[in-house]
């Protein structure tokens, strides 16, 4: 990383409240920290970031997407764990009540690097042994306790003291709970996906770096539902995507990043479950189209300490941002534990029928206790000797071959039961299929921090025509708007030819923006500060040839495209199926902006 | 209304359900009144009416679009007037506990036909009366009294005990509030728009009719920020437009709607507001492009008793739906209601400069009382007597201008202050603009039900070759898919064919479903239930000469297109552009389905 990478997150947030990314919600009552509005063009990119997603991640991925609400009532989160485990360690000054993430605190000594995965009294043990005080009133915290805080919001459904709900804090919940309706909507079929792309919440502790780590973001969640001994990616596709991993045994050992393709980090048992490995690669290829520097780009495997309460195994997409690694996305293992808790704590069914090629005929032991005999003889007892001898012939029917009587443990003693009081039986069955509990693979998306990342590794300063500038270099798949469109003056029948472009254009369904006001070359930085790949200016040759000027924004080079081409000329740079130096390969170049 | 109406919420409810437009969240668990999943085709329909929204109320009115959170912290809505008027009225059964919201209790009597803007104690006057019982337990509910219930959802912000907040009620506060910072990037001109689609809540006290009135939606909301003195909507656009209206004096009078243009209703008064007038005449177009009944629709004024709390004028766009007219969509003329609050209780400044053409040169009179002599000779009431001048001078300057001294009331007292001591002069000076505060007014459109009034209006049955099928008449801009995509059967390598037409209108953006089970008649019936417009079939003679036939949805009518062709065409179909009459005169007719 160069000195250019210091205060980024300060240079690339003022130019976001100025220009119209993002700024602090509710700014004239000062705000409450973690809520952030999008402006225009800020709403335009993240929305256009969420398409990308959604082509590549849905549909190119054949998968549904849906649509769940935000709030969930309580046993949902009793069943998943949320309740019980989506918490951080919180500690709480006592003289000005400021309450701090006990391990961010921790960590912000400098003293140590990693503090999330620490107990409570682990957490403790270090305020007191760091000497650590509060940050806002200097009072020590030397024998504070460090208390639990669940992060989801919570509310009351209904009137009176209604019924409690949570803001979801994953989109996830909501498609799993919903399982039994889509594995419908897949007629019956394994693997399928579904995907969601809206709100969670997050009730930060202490919410910091602007859009960062907020309390109500934006999710694009891919729930991927599988049957883990048949069912594999289609890792060919992906195979010699090369990936920058960082796995436990590095992180453990010698700190150094291993640069992998995924058929290597598969083969060679780096990355265990294939449809994390095949989802990295794509998200790989993914993240660089849409301007995710690949230098400042990693996976990092979860250490066993710090892996969610539902996770086997888990990776996170980090970027480097503001002089730090920062998750981007989650590619977790869920296996069927959240399928597994729903089964058992709803009435819905979570498992999903596999009819065998061929209808299997197998043999049944079965017990059919004689309740007449067993009740005179033990009484109260009764019940249990019955149960036992139904879970015995699940476990172990041998024991029902050998003599005429078996033995069992129930109601804390041992009894001997005659053979013809237990009903024992074999039966020859045909089963056509079998019911199976499927595993989830999970790709998860913070969209927010995404669209941050492709603001700061895309911002850039340099100097043209002896004036420094700041510029976005976002790729014209994702930036707010693929043109700006202008007419050079004010005069002449100028602006008349350039709104009709304009609107044509929009017409069209190209995103573009018109603008009369002020010099040419200050509108040009303008837009060069949102990004906007493309210019294209209607001057005084229009008029006669019926040409424009196409300014690209990298380069500040121009030239000139007959009008009549525009429309296919931009739509073609908008897809990246085209680059401006193709389209200048084949057209008339002009003089630098300025002296068109 | 004929009989085919009615049960159509039943019967809607259930094909949405089965075909995945909709269906109640969290079912496994018995799910919670008021929040409703969309499922796959529901999610892409309610997308598609969004993104036609953004198109026509956005893009083509040269509007913003933002993305505020959906938290909002109190003291927005202490202002907003939300947290004391944002209230239903609600009883609640002594004996089981049950709410009620006492108005639609009293409603369903049959006895009162709009009750929603009677007073508590109305309420409990004909609950009394009409001896109204709980419909729960049938316990009497005479003489129990009705409370006032707030619909925001509240939770509390951050740790410990937190700030409070609040699930925004509508998105149109969380634009209003940052109309300061707003307001720069419209570069501080007037008038401008800003959008925002996004979730609202309203804690319902009994939610009902499908997801007609629910606890969580999608709202789609404009603010159009202008000068009531100066800025004017583009009426010419509109004035033709045919609007069925139902004014207050019709409500209170024959009970009839009115037929009038645009210009008729605002050249005779009917409509007040012009910014109302004009986006009825949007909005009508727009309802009929997507697909909602024109006999069906109607606009209706608010009474004046029912007015939100910030409205000056409001007008509802109905839709007959189950029996009943429901509203849709809300046009409001807020005033300048909400930024008057803001400017008041924020530290923001809720107006804009408005520069006059020339600069005006005005006198000024203005006081400087001077406390070295005040103080002395009044001591306490020096300061009321300074403040007095100050006012007076502002009311009527004149009082200055007579005598040598001003008759003030100050303190309880009359007071005769020498003119000296006031500091009175008269200044000229020189003002370049003036500070207004600018006015709103707000189409706003509820997305949820917008999408069940597609699905009802556009549910028809029918007989086709002697068996009876149900289909929905999308129109294909909005429909879910533009076509299915079949192989005639799953032999000859007809899937690899159909699949690779499926991949290739996938690649252009088109949204398509491919489906090669089971017979091809019932995959037609499961593309007319979920609205597909249009059904390609690969059959064997396009293994001949490269042609499919097209099938469209609503006369089952059948042609051959050119497989090469086939991408252009559908495009050109999907955007309305050409109607499948218009693609079939220039092509080969086929016979009916299954006969190809």
């Amino acid at each position: 990383m160069t000195d250019d990478d210091e205060h980024r997150l300060a240079r690339v947030t003022e130019l976001a409240k100025r220009r119209g990314f993002f700024f602090a919600a509710n700014e004239p009552y000062g705000g409450v920290a973690g809520f952030w509005t999008y402006g225009p063009v800020g709403a335009a990119l993240k929305r256009n970031v969420e398409q990308r997603w959604r082509e590549r991640f849905a549909h190119e991925e054949g998968h549904m997407e849906i649509q769940s609400p935000t709030i969930i009532p309580e046993p949902v989160f009793e069943a998943s764990g949320h309740l019980d485990d989506f918490t951080d360690w919180v500690i709480e000054c006592p003289t000005c009540e400021t309450s701090y993430r006990a391990d961010h605190l921790v960590e912000g000594t400098g003293e140590v690097e990693d503090a999330e995965g620490l107990s409570a009294s682990a957490l403790e043990s270090l305020i007191d042994e760091l000497d650590i005080s509060c940050r806002s009133c200097g009072d020590s915290l030397q024998g504070i306790s460090v208390g639990e805080f669940n992060l989801m919001f919570s509310t009351a459904i209904g009137p009176g003291k209604g019924e409690p709900g949570y803001l979801r804090p994953e989109t996830a919940q909501g498609t799993i709970v919903d399982f039994p309706r889509l594995l419908e909507y897949a007629r019956g079929d394994l693997p399928f996906g579904a995907v969601q792309i809206g709100p969670a919440y997050r009730n930060e502790i202490s919410p910091r770096r602007a859009i960062i780590r907020v309390r109500e973001m934006t999710q694009a969640e891919l729930e991927l539902f599988y049957d883990p001994e048949e069912d594999e990616p289609p890792l060919g596709a992906v195979a010699a995507v090369e990936l920058e991993l960082y796995p436990v045994e590095a992180q453990e050992g010698d700190g150094e990043h291993r640069r992998l393709t995924v058929a290597e980090a598969v083969d060679g048992g780096i990355i265990d479950n294939p449809w994390i490995a095949y989802y990295l690669g794509v998200a790989t290829t993914w993240f660089h189209e849409i301007g995710v520097d690949p230098a400042k780009l990693r996976f990092r495997q979860h250490l066993p300490g710090e892996r969610a309460h539902y996770a086997a195994d888990c990776w996170d997409a980090e970027a480097y941002l503001d002089d730090d690694w920062i998750e981007l996305a989650g590619f977790a293992y869920r296996t069927n534990y959240d399928l597994n808790k729903h089964h058992e704590y709803s009435d819905g069914s979570y498992t999903v029928f596999k009819p065998y090629d061929e209808p299997v005929t197998v043999e049944r032991a079965t017990v059919d206790p004689d309740m007449a005999m067993l009740g005179p003889e033990y009484g109260a007892a009764a019940a249990d000797i019955a149960s036992a001898l139904e879970a015995l012939v699940e476990t172990n029917p041998n024991a029902f071959e050998t003599g005429d009587a078996v033995t069992i443990e129930a109601a804390g003693e041992t009894h001997e039961i005659a053979l013809e009081t237990t009903g024992y039986t074999v039966e020859t069955v045909t089963e056509s299929g079998e019911h199976i509990m499927p595993h989830v693979t999970e790709p998860a998306f913070g969209i927010d921090r995404l669209v941050y990342t492709l603001l700061e590794h895309n911002f850039h300063e340099d100097v043209v025509d002896g004036e420094p500038r700041a510029y976005l270099e976002l790729p014209p798949t994702v930036s707010p708007n693929v043109a700006g469109v202008f007419p050079l003056v004010d005069a002449d029948g100028l602006p008349e030819r350039a709104r009709a472009l304009a609107d044509r254009l929009a017409s069209a369904g190209l995103p573009i923006t018109y603008d009369e006001r002020g010099a040419i070359g200050r509108r040009y930085r303008r837009q060069d500060e949102i990004g906007t790949p493309f210019c294209l200016t209607v001057d005084h040759r229009t008029l006669e040839d019926d040409t424009v000027t196409l300014r690209d924004r990298d380069s500040t080079k121009q030239i000139r495209v007959e009008m009549v081409e525009v429309p296919e000329v931009l739509r073609s740079l908008r897809s990246g199926e085209m680059s401006f130096e193709a389209v200048a390969a084949n057209t008339e170049a002009v003089d630098r902006e300025g002296n068109s």
